[in-house]
């Protein structure tokens, strides 16, 4: 029998585009299990995937696709009036580019995590959760969804019959009803490495979050969401996979 | 032992992008039996390239991968300056892209032809032509790979083991050296469908081509390129698909 | 003293997009007195703007600009997650480029009307609304703003003191609080253009309209959106046209 | 009678776009006269366009357009198949677009510097020169046009009648032709900023350069070229602009 605990920290990566560089890929490697791959609609181009997957493997690291909208002058951080239909298709072409880039490399796709906007907006609308779930699954079922702990997208993964990751944040703050203390709030940010980390080893070993309002809250942590864009999101990284290694939790 | 004489009719299809449709896509489908889809780089995106597949099976016609440049404002036609990396990645991402939504229709890819200025390109640099056809190999050797008879990227195809269809054209007019006429001249064009069609049957039966300058030169003709864009172009098209069956050459 | 009742009759033109086209611009040109070019970011390219430019110029009709969203793709018509910043910068930088272009044709940028997206969005936010009049205004005080009739949009045009023009649609059928019925409810559209032309007589000469629900509401109506996509549509702004002149009613 | 020696020295700014960051444009803007600043189509987006404006704006130096290919994931650094018409009409839009984002901060463009492949084919080919100076003099002939010291744009631009900026670079050895030795040669780079700076004194006070092969060239220099990529190239400007000062030579 094996008690291990496990998680997964994940974190965006290749994000760069064309001649503009975006955050220190090779600083974040060494403290993630998994990356998800911008697809060349918010970020990314042909060369910084190929790229950007080569690094990965040499890390040994799980790829996933990290599909978002083509909005490259939003970097896909802007909600968009969009069907189901659309959002199905723009999921399907997206996992199909990287699939064929990490292919020619020898690598396959171990997950699908979608960006920014269409994160955001597949967690709360089940249509758009359902068209995110059916192309991962009519792609390749064995793929595994990443989604907002306890959101649609993670509902719809699971109806569909796809493993899903819960995914939890250590910089974020959790509202007593177990959502994000919105961007636009004060104390919305953990600032400090070693909070963030007492959060994660809570969420993780007990499923459990303490919420602004003092509230202990219930939730799933099945993947740990990281940063490389500078400085601090790295000591954030460094920390928190420190003190999950002391609590002997290992990274999947 | 099968004599029967059997030749491919291919055409550029799904290059309509966004709200623009360009060519009449329904209509030239009853003449072609392969069809080359645009992959969102010059034309195309993914609802255009989801419905363009779909209409293409319910035609029961062969879909192919038709990558292109990076440029939807020169719609692929521009020439760039491009290194053989650039190339290599950008076709594997386009096919990728495709392959997958082929994929959830239950599609498979049948085959590979560069649009515009990258054909135009493959056929004379073996740095690109070699590029092609190494990203065409590494995604799935059993693809086949179209180019410009004779050209640079049909030596690229087999040298690689690729199974390689030469494309003529049955508008267009052949220089003595067997290329074809640049479109900057006269005569580059054959405005006549029964003069068109001749000039095809003459390639398939007897591999040869006579030049504008009344010279006949030796041509291998796997497959022929029709249009879509206009009523002539159609017009084209069946008068051609009508005197292959004539002379009882199968389309493939 | 002068009673000639006058109106201005205006459309979109310049919507193609490199080698794609978009409507028959040179079919509407005769029915209209004003038109509003795409400026690049929903479509047009600064071929396109330029040749439109001059085709205006020929038939002697005031040129507008039509600013949209960055959204090819989506030719301007999924709403954005915007602010009104990011509004205002947008608006000038497209009224630059297009009033640069006519400016090298010796032509003068006559008014601005948001495409899209935009506008309905500018129809409804006051924040928006009162981006877009500010970049006009800063740019040019003379510049007329054409927006929905009665909206947030020309509230803010008419505050800041520029010349406003309220837009109606001959096409499309109004709600009792003289909005217009969505296009997601049946009879949204008016299909006769006999019935259309009516319509536009009612508004134009009495300032009223008969909503779908039978009431009579009070619009104002300085400006009429016809549409050039295709032959039913150049047929409604023929007879529209056509019934103005016999009620005496002349185009701007 | 003015004896005093003034140079002009000149920098790339604002070619971040949207989410991505290039170059430290703060950094640079204390050694520079005039800045060219990226119009959105190679680089630089219309909020990065009116923050940048505002930034030079602040530092007191000359604002000029930097028109460049529509080439965002080559950076305009991709020459191109294009007519002398297409370059008119993209110099055209962009200088509009730059300009109408000055003129809401009531700032003047005060030149027009072509990028990348833009300036190196307008370097060499006199359509394309010619068609750059026509766009800058039927916009306005108020307008200086920078290009390559004793080019082919130079040529046009004179004989337009413009001012014209000769421009020479301090971090580029020169062949016995004038020419800049090519990127692709070893040497092509001075690696130390005092090497630069001298050969900058030398262009300015003498008008003569020291080519590779030890030969002294003539090279009429207006306005020296500097970079604000990275921390050497402030170190290169910073010297520049110190030993100027030294040698009595004022920037403009």
């Amino acid at each position: 029998m094996n008690n291990q605990l496990t998680v997964d920290l994940n974190c965006d990566l290749g994000e760069s585009f064309g001649s503009w560089v975006m955050g220190d890929d090779k600083a974040i490697l060494p403290y993630v299990s998994s990356v998800n791959i911008a697809c060349g609609f918010h970020a990314g181009d042909p060369a910084t995937m190929m790229n950007t997957l080569a690094l990965a493997k040499q890390h040994g690291v799980s790829v996933g696709a990290h599909p978002g909208f083509q909005d490259l002058a939003g970097f896909g951080r802007r909600e968009m009036q969009v069907t189901a239909r659309e959002v199905y298709n723009l999921v399907v072409y997206q996992i199909g580019a990287l699939a064929s880039c990490a292919h020619v490399q020898t690598l396959n796709l171990h997950h699908v995590k979608p960006h920014g906007a269409l994160y955001n907006m597949a967690a709360r609308r089940p249509d758009l959760a359902e068209a995110i779930a059916q192309a991962v699954y009519d792609l390749d079922p064995a793929l595994i969804l990443y989604g907002l702990s306890g959101s649609e997208l993670i509902r719809a993964g699971r109806s569909k019959g796809l493993k899903v990751y819960n995914e939890v944040f250590a910089d974020r703050t959790y509202q007593q009803d177990g959502t994000l203390t919105p961007r636009s709030q004060e104390d919305a940010l953990i600032r400090d490495p070693e909070q963030a980390a007492s959060q994660v080893i809570n969420m993780v070993k007990d499923g459990k979050v303490t919420s602004l309002q003092g509230v202990t809250v219930d939730i799933q942590a099945d993947t740990i969401c990281l940063h490389g864009d500078n400085a601090t999101a790295i000591q954030f990284a460094k920390t928190i996979h420190q003190r999950l290694k002391e609590y002997d939790i290992l990274p999947l």
